[in-house]
């Protein structure tokens, strides 16, 4: 039986492309770009023609492209490196953040910042208006997600932009989730933003931090000062030729294949709201990723209908994966005040994901719900 | 004319074993390792197969082991880690450590920490009693590193770990440029040990650190709690696939390898010595690792010979290589107060290093040290 993954925003698989464009640097041109031999100048030109790459992509320079080892790094070299360059200060975030921020905002905490959490809305949304209201004179980050890993919700993070401008505080967004999304940077008013490669159908283990020219940041890795001294460790040159090229495939195919993951979410979340009593959307009806469904069964388990779709080789997710398998409620979830924030389910769509998968998963999806609200 | 790449040290092609190993994680199992699901649990499997593989070349448990994205990150961990973990101390250290040392030794310096560099030998061997010697009340840490990334040189790590042991202070060795040698921790005597998966034909963005159960750390990375809390991010399977078997080959024939590159170098440095007037070798005779060779040639800048060699597809090393194409005076060399610490070359031998490239590069190097010193 055909397996059907649709658990993209955990981890996608990498396009072949990207593979046939890392694989030379394995083997052939595998030297160490700081080496200043002719092997090494070959490894320094792969990273940054690279990072050139990413710029353009991002309508940025490439000394304003820092690579990292993935999102969480990305979004830890924003925060705290921005927190810490300053020493203290106040920081403005919001409780549906993915870990990396929130766990980081909390360190932050222990050591001396205040951070406000904003409520959202019930379906995520933060209000632009709520930001500035909670800025203070001591403001120094806002760091508020582009597009949430659990429910989808985008939020307005150009208008959050010219908030922090008008207040010249610093803006992160994490963009982790948000690949397929318009990611220049000037149009999006942002002074940091993070992104991972295995979002993108790049490589696991890649990430970049976008920071604006003029942001002082503290490092968290010292040592051989690569990256404009703020990310030290040798370059992992096919990872980043790896992540440049998921990018640009990602970017330059976007508007077409949104638009077909878009018809093909909403389809399928019609047809479950129509077809299982009790189901619910959980996120922004249109305001969301367009490969994100994020659904609620009333009084069942979300993680027993991972279990069960995973034994007919269906493959979603519930809450968030990047939790290292532990199972709790989701914040995400209660933030919005779901009406059953145990009980829902991520299906994230990937290019590979047809009519075909979703029909299938919409019939198997209704039987297994049927069949749990007879056992319970 | 074939390409001669002398530069193990800095950098190592991908085993093609270890490229067979990861290829499958890739674009077949290339779920998120937190995901619930059957594709998850396989990814799960790859990592904790990874973990005990490599646990046992260690002679550690699993639970020991921490996947990292590189040596600097591993070194960071261990010492920032340490450091911040216990909050303020003395920490024992030496001048010929990595940058990926000396840089956070100076960033703990800056945050209240106490730092004592000790002088090394000629040879750059740490003395043991020396270590004893500086040991104070409020002493946290020892990080003397396994064998010097410039000049080879192996320190007397037991000897250093027994003194730590009497002493009950935390110690950590970076091994980064001793993949091929004596990795058990428990004969080694180390609390900590980083590991770095480019050195060993392994991926770059690949390491480990070594924790000893019950050595407390603060993490860097904050987020979804992978690698038992202490490094946040998901897990780049690929890599952690690859670093194991990586070691697994090293570790597997390196006694057998080791011996034959200790030949290999030491006709080399005695032809070069019996040839060349003037030359001198940097670094211990014998106690130094079994690829390394490091020479002078009065008057002779380093850099220019590696460009001449170049040239002639030699591709060697002039100091260290990791500190972003930068030149200055190798801090190694200044320690041991080489006569000649301008006009050093790394030769670092790899697996694939036959007799017939040494004796060309012999030659090659006789000729262009005869017509540089014509110039000057």
């Amino acid at each position: 039986m055909k397996q059907i993954y649709l658990d993209a925003a955990a981890a996608t698989p990498l396009a072949s492309d990207v593979l046939k464009a890392m694989l030379p640097y394995f083997q052939k041109h595998y030297a160490n770009p700081s080496s200043l031999h002719k092997k090494g100048q070959q490894a320094r030109q792969a990273v940054e023609d690279a990072r050139k790459k990413v710029a353009v992509l991002l309508n940025a320079t490439p000394e304003e492209i820092i690579f990292t080892s993935g999102g969480t790094e990305s979004v830890n070299l924003a925060l705290q490196g921005k927190a810490l360059a300053v020493r203290k200060g106040h920081i403005i975030t919001s409780p549906i953040e993915h870990p990396a921020v929130l766990e980081t905002c909390r360190f932050l905490e222990r050591n001396g910042f205040l951070v406000t959490y904003l409520p959202v809305d019930r379906f995520g949304i933060v209000s632009p208006h709520d930001i500035e209201s909670a800025i203070r004179k001591d403001t120094i980050l806002i760091t508020i997600m582009y597009a949430n890993n659990e429910i989808g919700t985008i939020q307005n993070i150009i208008k959050i932009g010219e908030i922090a401008r008008q207040h010249k505080i610093t803006y992160h967004t994490d963009a982790c989730q948000a690949g397929s999304l318009e990611l220049n940077v000037q149009k999006l008013k942002v002074d940091l933003l993070s992104l991972n490669g295995s979002k993108i159908r790049g490589p696991k283990g890649t990430g970049i931090l976008y920071r604006q020219t003029g942001i002082a940041l503290q490092p968290l890795l010292y040592g051989g000062r690569q990256e404009f001294g703020l990310r030290s460790g040798t370059e992992n040159v096919p990872g980043i030729v790896g992540f440049a090229k998921a990018l640009e495939i990602t970017q330059r195919q976007r508007t077409k294949e949104n638009q077909r993951q878009i018809k093909l979410r909403d389809d399928f979340i019609q047809k479950i709201l129509k077809t299982i009593p009790g189901a619910t959307l959980n996120g922004h009806p249109t305001q969301r990723l367009p490969n994100n469904i994020n659904l609620s069964f009333g009084g069942i388990e979300g993680e027993t209908v991972v279990q069960c779709l995973s034994l007919e080789h269906i493959y979603v997710s519930s809450g968030s994966a990047c939790s290292s398998g532990t199972i709790e409620v989701s914040p995400v979830l209660k933030a919005i005040h779901a009406l059953n924030p145990r009980g829902s389910i991520r299906v994230s769509l990937g290019e590979d994901t047809t009519k075909a998968d979703l029909e299938r998963v919409s019939m198997v999806l209704q039987k297994i719900i049927v069949s749990l609200r007879q056992v319970t």
